[in-house]
């Protein structure tokens, strides 16, 4: 999820209020939000997961749409087999191939819509080279701080979330307690309709911490609790034990609010390559052993071309 | 596509006659050979990619069918937004989520028959599910090493070409030095065709180091050894600087004898997923503050459910 724009309490509490419209009226308000949408151009598009990212307008505003076919579930199998219209293209020996075109209640496409969309939204969408950084810790100090504070980057959202101003209905668990607690929901990216590609985020209460690079020994209670609760609500919840889960935290962050990723092993998701990704228990491992370990360790992150952060590394000679 | 069975030039002038068979014709055919399929069990899917490969019958004859959804291509973009029905399912702030359901015509999917199926395209597609396992030091001592030792796995094939007995013309670079050297060569997955998916392994000419298990501060001059001329080796032939090179190790690996990855940023390989993959840099690090680093901690790693590790880590009562 991307840095969200700031919103006023108003806007916030129509937020609010539109989550809680039946699905008939939130069906005719989107659809009437969707179909204005004017495509100007592809910022990316991957043909191998069936996704295309747009930047376009919606009455005047910029917007970008994100849209993601759903992924062919066995329940709906044979049905989809049976009510498809059929095409056939090739037949070779013992392989055929055939064109299927599946009613509209079994063909979803997961639409995603960011409005107003900002120039960093776009930024964000837009595919770009990609570039290996190792930050020292000095590196950090003086070029990756610096440039955090100077953004401001509005984590609005994640307030939102954490005040039960948004998504409230999405919350899988919570503990509430302020030094070390958390609540934990679904990711966008999960549709909740199967565990294979399960994505929950534990966001915690405390609003001091900014990333890996802020941890220490001190919050090893945190961290362990996060573990804990987190695994024993998933469990509970959908019956995915911990051997089926990368708890794992991300370097560079997308946002700067102390978050944990655990993603189905089964699920290759962006985001969970060795360049990016910190396994929770090695975190933790750690810092048992050395308190200021991430405070003083050299990370490799991955940055775009075009990332901001990426620049000043440029500037700074250390690229 | 799979290893095809042979098929005389009378069937193959057949196949080709039937390509040119009219749609209609054609679709009638699809639709009572696909309809007829019973659905056996799933034997893979990808709710990243949209595909589902399904092992079942045809009128009594083994059958696998695979369903892929087809790209979402800009062409079909403002049709695809104007026409499918649209339901709100979340809106906080400047993001909002829906689903679409368009019309059969712009839902796709590619579906390939192979039937009859042998037992042998059954496995090429079976998938085993995989497990995380975290693996103590005494994990290590009493599980894995006794195992690694039990199955005396052969790496003839590695000593082959440390000694230039096979493959020596695929090598890119070589540092014959018996304590610190290593052999650099294209890894077989790389058809050198293009950088994007570059991959090259690193083989160290000792022959006492299985793993990242056996790593300690001592081997600090081997590690830095390949990393740098590695690198170097890679910018001279192929251009590639650093920071477009993931430069790991695996654990477990999939042969013990030590070996590094220089593997292209652009090339989402797998095996590059934070649960199995340990960077370079990394490790030379931890090796730098604590030499048992690799011996003490714990390690995770991924396990297929058909892995004879896995049933050992399992009797031993640790998963």
């Amino acid at each position: 999820m991307a840095a969200a724009q700031n919103s006023g309490d108003a806007e916030t509490h129509q937020a609010a209020k539109r989550l809680k419209t039946d699905e008939t009226e939130a069906g005719n308000n989107g659809e009437k939000f969707i179909s204005n949408f004017e495509v100007g151009r592809v910022l990316r598009d991957s043909t191998r997961e069936k996704t295309i990212f747009v930047h376009g307008k919606i009455d005047d505003q910029e917007a970008i749409v994100i849209l993601e076919k759903t992924p062919i579930t066995e329940d709906v199998l044979p049905e989809m087999l049976k009510t498809s219209t059929q095409t056939l293209e090739m037949r070779n020996d013992i392989y055929s191939t055939y064109k299927l075109r599946p009613p509209p209640h079994l063909s979803g496409v997961k639409t995603t819509v960011i409005c107003p969309a900002t120039e960093k939204h776009v930024k964000k969408y837009l595919r770009q080279e990609t570039f290996l950084i190792e930050e020292t810790e000095q590196d950090y100090q003086s070029i990756t701080l610096p440039y955090i504070n100077s953004q401001s980057f509005s984590v609005q959202w994640v307030y939102n979330i954490l005040e039960k101003k948004a998504e409230a209905d999405r919350i899988v668990f919570e503990d509430p307690d302020p030094q070390d607690g958390f609540v934990l929901l679904p990711d966008f990216k999960w549709d909740q309709k199967q565990v294979d590609d399960l994505y929950l985020i534990a966001i915690v209460h405390r609003r001091d911490l900014k990333s890996l690079r802020d941890l220490t020994a001190d919050q090893l209670p945190l961290l362990r609790n996060i573990r804990e609760k987190g695994l024993e609500a998933i469990m509970k919840r959908y019956s995915v034990p911990a051997s089926k889960l990368r708890v794992m935290l991300h370097y560079q962050p997308s946002y700067y609010h102390l978050h944990v990723h655990f993603i189905s092993l089964d699920y290759d998701a962006p985001g969970c390559g060795v360049e990016r990704a910190h396994l929770l228990a090695d975190v933790i491992q750690n810092l048992q052993h050395q308190s200021v370990y991430y405070r003083k360790h050299t990370l490799t992150f991955p940055a775009r071309a075009d990332d901001t952060l990426l620049g000043k590394f440029r500037e700074a000679g250390r690229l």
